[in-house]
This record gives C-alpha cells, structure tokens and sequence, in this order.
C-alpha cells in the first residue's frame, strides 16, 4: 500500500565526532521516503530550491520513490547546519534558514490521492492539517512533531492529533505535551489527546510503543560506532511505517514487528553520514539486523 | 547455592517527589540481599552502629538472611541524605556520614566460607579484594562500584577486576571505566580488564548485558508512578545474581533470564519508599512481572 509523506528536504551540514560533511541531502521527508522505500511505495511532498538538481532527484528515482509532488520554485532549499561534537545524541544548531520552506504551502498531485497511508512529518501544524483534509482517503495516518509546535502552536497541534492515528516523538516531547514527567502517565494522556498509538523515542535506548492498553519497547542496536545520528528518527519512522503500510492487516503484532524494523532503520541511519546508508540498502541486510534485534531481546 | 554479599547496612533519609521517609533502613547490601532472597540463601557481611536494632534486624531475619556477619559495633550506622525532585534518575546528596562504616574490615564468618557465589557491593575496593582473597572457594564472583574508585582508586579497581566474573555498573561508569564515550566500544575495554561479564544499567530504560561476544538488552518496567529509586540497582543486582545462583548451571540462557529477574526486582524496588517493597513480596508476584517483561519485548 503507497504512503504519501509530507514534510521537508533539505540541505545538512553536520559536524560529528566521525568528521564534518558539507550540504548533504536531507529532511524529515528525505529520510523517512527512503526509509520507507525498502517496504512499500512511496510518494513525497515537498518544496525545493534551485540548488535541488538531477543529482538529488536520482537519489529519489533509485528507490522508485515518487517525486511529483516535491515542488520547485525560485530560491534556495531548507538548509540546516548542526553538530553533534560532545553529545551523539542531541544536535546542537548552528543555522537555520527555512528558504523556501518558509512559504511552503504542500501541494497534493492527484496521482497521490489513493494513498491509504499518510504520514505527516514534523511540519507546521496548520500545512500538517491541511494535508489530512486534503487526504480524506487515507486509512492511516501518522505523524510527528517537534518542542517548538508543542509550545507554540499548541492549539493547531492538538487539532492535528484529533485526527491521527499514530503520532511519533521522543520523551521529552510526550512530557512537554503532556505537563507530566513520568513517561506512562504522559503517554497515556498523549493519547486521550487523539491519537490511537503513541510511539517514544529514546534514542539510543530505542523507543515504546504504547497501543490498545499495552507497552511494548523495542531496543536501539548498540552500534559500534555512531557516524551521524542525524535523521535517525525520521528513518525509524520510515521503518516502522513503511512496514504496517507492507501488511495485510496492521494488527498488535504487526505494531510489534514493526517498532524492531524501526529501529533497524534508524540504526542504519547512524551507521554513514547523511541518507549514505539509507540509499544502499537491501532487504536481506534489513531482515538480518531484525534478527539481531531479535536475539538482542529475546529469551529464547 | 548460598550467595555471599559484603556492603553497606545503613540508613537513608530520602525526598522524592512522592513524599520524603526519614532515616529508612537502605545500604547497598540491605538491598542486594533483600531482593536475592527471593532465589536463594543469603548471607551478609557489613557493619552497623548501635543504632541498628532488632527491629532492623528482624528486616533480614524475616526473609531468612543470614546476619552472623553484620558487624556491630559503637558509634553510629552509615547514613545518606538524597532528594530526586528534579530528577528521579540521579540523586542529590545532601549528606553522607560514613560513621562506623570509616574504619569497616569485613569478618568472615566460618559458616559462609562454603559459598559459591560472592557478590562485592560498591566499596572501597581494597576490602573487595581482601573478601575476594578470602573466599577462594567462591566459583563466581560479581560486584559494583562507582565513579568515586573508577577516578581516584583505579589501580586498586583494576585488581578487583581481574578476579570478577560479572561486573554491575552504569553507563558513565562504564564510559569512565573505559575512557570511551561509545558504550560497545567501552563494554569491549571494561571486559578486557577481566569481568567475563558486563551489565551496563541505563537506569529507566533497563540494563544491556554483555557476555560472551553477544549483547542482551532487558528493559525496565514503564513505572506508573516511581515512588524512590533508591536501591534500584543494587535491587537488579540481588534479582540478577539470586537468580543465576539458584540455577543448575549459569549458561548464555540463565544469564538473559537473570537479566529480566534483574528488572523486574529493580521495578519492584522503585514502587515503595526504600526497601518497603522488596521485604514483601512473593515469588509469584516477582514471576507474574517476569511474564510482563516478556511481554514488554518479545514479538510474540
């Protein structure tokens, strides 16, 4: 079944302890297209600059992603410029400039409107409401969300988790949106707030999902080396997405199942910097590290 | 198989958000044995003030311990003060007055000398070594320690190391031990010091175990509400080591059972103020929360 993703490509300039690469392809819809790309088709909307070429496109057209609705426009792409220098697991900004995706107003190509699967990055609230209305066919719909939009633009935030089924954040943002600390109790008023399923990352400790009353916690691989945990989250989302979108039926243990292929994708992330590893990936090396997972977890 | 355990018996007064107790009976032995007491026999060697009385006395007693090897002697019993109210996973001290614990020279008593399991709780490791020299027939041997002897200690440390089967300490003290920021790549170098065995706590998110060139990764109980996290560790310490004592034989499978048992004692540990919970509880309880944990990560 096709997912269609909204949300941003972008251009990264990131600085880890592995090294510093310049203007690297990224964006939460970058990471999470690709991501998703190994499970199920999927289709992106997104705005570009001028500086978005045949290059960037190929980097799309390999994983047969759909692209028709990544708009270009005069300008220049989101640019974000961050270092993870003394803690791998929060990046620290340097720059920002939102570029054109300041005035990104998502348009949906109608090839895209059979989507049964939505998943709506970290954007504006308001563009992440319009989409959905816009997509009224879609089954499932996911979504993430950020600090900023949880202080800021709460009431446009809370309209937008009416209408989700699953929403993806870490734990400091489920008890930011929550106002409690302890994470089961925030969880649980997360999802009196709308959604159905509540996912939390933990980073490096991985993430629980909490769904239908239950809590099921899925490990991060303990990685040998960390390169650039940039987009790390937005590629677990991929995974786990792209793989309820792969089933027949998005049961309790598909959940399961797809928390373990979330955080393969999200280690594979790390693992080079930018999307390199997300680019070149196959299924059989994805299914070996959910057996890792696997054998990480389980007693027998 | 009778486990031995040498540490502190002391008294805490604790703050945490659910309330503050004045003076409860905690100390790192107190916990360790406690919780092991739910798998096997128990053992304690430590040393207390003339403040410690029946009533403490009969904490121990009534879960079977034996306290031939509590030390009394005049003065005062060791006392901390910490609060958790910022921060339930890292306490504030206020207060540490180590009283007759200063001048603690473990006595063996001739009737643990039998024991084959030994477990040296977080103290000055020159008096973990001379209890591990001295308990020769002791066939495997796990203990804690803390960033205080990692830093200022570590020749000391490194001789404790050699003779340990299984070491028990947190992330920073791992990254620390090791002098490496990656938890793999410091797990590989604090195994090379001696420890066959590494168990890494990340406190709410479970513990990792390292053994035998393979990573297991338990996780803890999402808490309702964490009433006082004070002796959790050394809770999943008892939990870990009670329960590969009371197996046959401490294979790869009993080690990842042990893990879980580790947890589920660390959880129950974390429900009451100081060792409230752990004095009353039953083994079918402590295996209904092990039937949880599977639930909590295993696919199906």
């Amino acid at each position: 079944m096709a997912i269609t993703v909204v949300g941003s490509v972008a251009y990264d300039t990131i600085e880890t302890p592995a090294g510093k690469r310049e203007r690297c392809l990224g964006g939460a819809a970058t990471y999470f297209s690709l991501s998703a790309s190994y499970f199920t088709d999927v289709r992106v909307i997104a705005v570009v600059g001028e500086d978005f070429g045949k290059r960037q496109e190929a980097v799309f057209q390999a994983r047969n992603i759909d692209t028709r609705g990544i708009e270009h426009t005069a300008g220049k792409s989101f640019f974000w410029e961050g270092s993870y220098l003394e803690n791998l697991n929060e990046a620290k900004t340097h720059n920002t400039e939102l570029n054109v995706f300041a005035s990104f107003n998502p348009k949906i190509p109608d090839a895209y409107r059979d989507s049964e699967f939505l998943f709506l990055a970290n954007i504006d609230p308001v563009l992440q409401r319009r989409v959905r209305e816009a997509m009224p066919q879609a089954r499932l719909v996911a979504g993430d969300t950020m600090n900023y939009w949880i202080k800021d633009h709460r009431p446009a935030l809370l309209e937008v988790l009416k209408g989700l089924d699953i929403l993806l954040i870490n734990d400091t943002e489920t008890k930011m949106l929550a106002a409690n600390n302890n994470l089961v109790q925030a969880a649980r008023a997360v999802i009196a707030l709308g959604p159905k399923a509540l996912v939390v990352k933990h980073g490096e400790y991985g993430a629980t999902l909490f769904h239908g009353g239950r809590a099921f916690r899925a490990p991060a691989l303990p990685l040998e080396e960390v390169v650039d945990p940039t987009g790390a989250g937005d590629s677990f989302a991929g995974g786990f997405f792209g793989y309820l979108a792969s089933q027949p039926e998005q049961s309790p243990a598909a959940f399961r199942r797809a928390m373990f292929y979330g955080s393969v994708m999200g280690s594979f992330a790390c693992e080079r910097f930018g999307t390199e590893r997300l680019q070149k990936l196959t299924r059989a090396e994805i299914d070996e590290h959910f057996n890792i997972f696997r054998e990480l977890t389980h007693l027998a």
